[in-house]
Formats: structure tokens, C-alpha cells, sequence
């Protein structure tokens, strides 16, 4: 019987860097009942994005918040959209470099992904933010 | 009962910027019937791509541009992709920066954006271009 | 009749480039049986990832990667993630520039792709790796 389900849930994130929601979008899978399908991962904001990223080591973690620090910098002389703070442009930028949109692969009701691989909330405000992200399951 | 359904339209860009096509998606799902499930929106272009951005401050959007100006600029040296003019290649790598797919949950027939999410080509080329955009809803 | 399946293959890459896989992609998507609805591709990796090129004239990807080189260059002095050598943390970055997941409409059973796209992993590591692509196919 093919079907459909779309949840809801939200972080409390706790300033820039990455939040793992792997256990999050895996248990929604699995109460979703379905067992061959995709499970798309989407988030609700312009401000924080979504990365499928390795898990294992926390300091690859840190040579992409790094990264990300450098390659959209905060004090660029050209940015006119500056009236909420200085690290809202960036992150609107950082952002779409990254995904608002992530899509996994289910079978027998778990997500495909391979040894390395989390799911991750990258977020790019300096302060704390509660950020909503939907799962949609649809398959079989 | 489940459903599926594949729709294509165009738009016709004036150059470089970004171009909202929300409203355009919203009607393909309901028109579509769908309540529950997934819309995937996908740009048929190399040298175009599309964002998911924020809709609210047009001056985020001339940030945008900017910066994909400087982070890819047209007068590389190394580059030997010339022949179709100094737009083109970097139209592709401002393209593979961005995203050629886009995902959206969909809950009681409308699209699941955030308060300040719009859908938006994201034009590279100078020149105007008809663009054509694949909606494919699926769900039940 | 709604039909969901979840197919996967590996390919062999020869250090840094990328590694069209349209054909692969497309055969499966006819051998699913479905006709409308939508192919999710998806790589199991963090140190590869998917894009969608131009596949017509190579020396755009030639430009492609010379690009990524000097975007994410291999020697950058603040990288902690080393103890895989200099071309692992590089290959994160690179990754989550690009795509996991790319998801393209399905009519008539066949891939909506443009005219010049093609399906590419981007290898992002020095050695050869096999690298494992996910797809699922969803729809009536």
C-alpha cells in the first residue's frame, strides 16, 4: 500500500555550528510505517541550512565551521542588507551553499545512508534559534 | 489514492538576478490534487539553477548577486571554456554552487515553505533566456 | 498502480574528476516500471558527491575542477582534520559544496533531464575509491 506522511519537529540550536538529527529523521521513518521509499529532509528558514556530513571525527566539523567563516566572511564592505547584524548576510549566503532540501533513499524502513554519513542542522546565526525541520516519507 | 503527476513551464529571464517562481509551484500542487507528499522542482539548465531564499528584503538578493559575482568571477585566467562568452563558465559554476533539484514537503495540498522562503531561478547568463522549470508532485 | 524501489550500484573512480552516470541512472528508472513521478540519486559518501553538468564539451569540467581546486585548496593552514592525508578534508568541502541527493522528474519512464545535463559523481579524493549510488524511483 503506497503512502504518505509529513512531521514536523523543531531544535533549539545554540549558536553557529552543526546540530546531528540523524536519530530524529530515522525514528520518523520507521513510525511512518513505510519500508521502500525516500524520506526528504526540509528546513524552514533562510538563516540556517541542511548538510549530509561526515560523523565520526568532531574535528572535520571544525575545519568546515572554519571554512564557512572564511569563504562568507562577516565584514564584507559590500553587503547592504546588514539591518539584522552582521552575521545575517553571511548566513543567508552560507545557506545557500549548502541545502535547504536533503533526499534519502528508505529501504526496509531504514535510511540508506552509508557509514559516515549524518544528517546535520548547520546553523549560521550567532544566537540561539529554534529551527523547524519537515520530513516527508513517501514510498511503499 | 496515491498520485503522481510531472508539469513543465517556462520563464523568460532579463539576465543575472533572481526570479520568484513560488506562486508558479503553489498552483501546480494544488491543481495537482495532492494533499500529503512532495513537490521536486528542477531547472532543465546548466548556466541557471535555482535557490531557495529569502523573499522578504530585496537588498539580501542584491548581496546575493554580488557575492556569486566575486566568488566566481568571469575573468578567470585558467578558464579555457570560452567559446560561448566570459557569462558562461562561470553560469556553470555559479549553477553547481547552487541547485538544479529542489524538495518540498507538502501538507493539505500547500507547499511547506518557512515565513520568508521563496522558490527563485537564479539566472548566470547576461543575456535573456526562456527557462524551463519541471514540477513532479507525489503523495496521496 | 503506485510502485516504489530502491536500487543501488557502484563505480570505480581513477583519483579526482568526475564520472558520468546518466546512463546508469536512466536504466534503472526504466527497469523500475514507473512512468510518472520522480528518481532520487543518492551517494553514500563524504568525500564524493553528485553534481548535474554540462556534459557536452569536457573542458568544462576541465574548468570545473581547476575551480574547486583553488576554491578549497589542499594546504590550507588552519584544516585539524589531516590524519587522512592532505586531500581528505579538502574532499569534505567540496562534498557539502555540491550535492548528496539529487532528485529529476520522471515522464514517459524516462529521466526529464535538458538537453546538455548530465549525472556526474564528482570524486574528490586523490585514489581510486568504488563508490556506491543509491537510487530510488517513486511514482505511478
Amino acid at each position: 500500500m503506497m503512502n504518505a506522511s509529513t512531521t514536523e519537529f523543531s531544535i533549539r540550536t545554540r549558536g553557529k555550528g552543526t546540530y546531528e538529527i540523524t536519530d530524529e529523521v530515522a525514528g520518523i521513518v520507521l513510525e511512518s510505517g513505510i519500508q521502500t521509499g525516500v524520506a526528504t529532509v526540509f528546513i524552514q528558514h533562510t538563516s540556517a541550512s541542511l548538510i549530509i556530513y561526515e560523523n565520526a571525527d568532531p574535528s572535520a566539523r571544525t575545519d568546515l565551521h572554519e571554512f564557512f567563516n572564511r569563504l562568507v566572511p562577516e565584514d564584507a564592505d559590500y553587503f547592504v542588507h546588514t539591518a539584522e547584524g552582521p552575521d545575517d548576510m553571511p548566513s543567508h549566503l552560507r545557506m545557500v551553499l549548502t541545502r535547504t532540501s536533503e533526499v534519502i533513499p528508505i529501504a526496509h524502513s531504514r535510511l540508506m545512508l552509508g557509514t559516515w554519513q549524518g544528517i546535520f542542522v548547520f546553523e549560521h546565526r550567532r544566537a540561539s534559534h529554534t529551527r523547524t525541520i519537515v520530513v516527508s516519507v513517501v514510498g511503499i
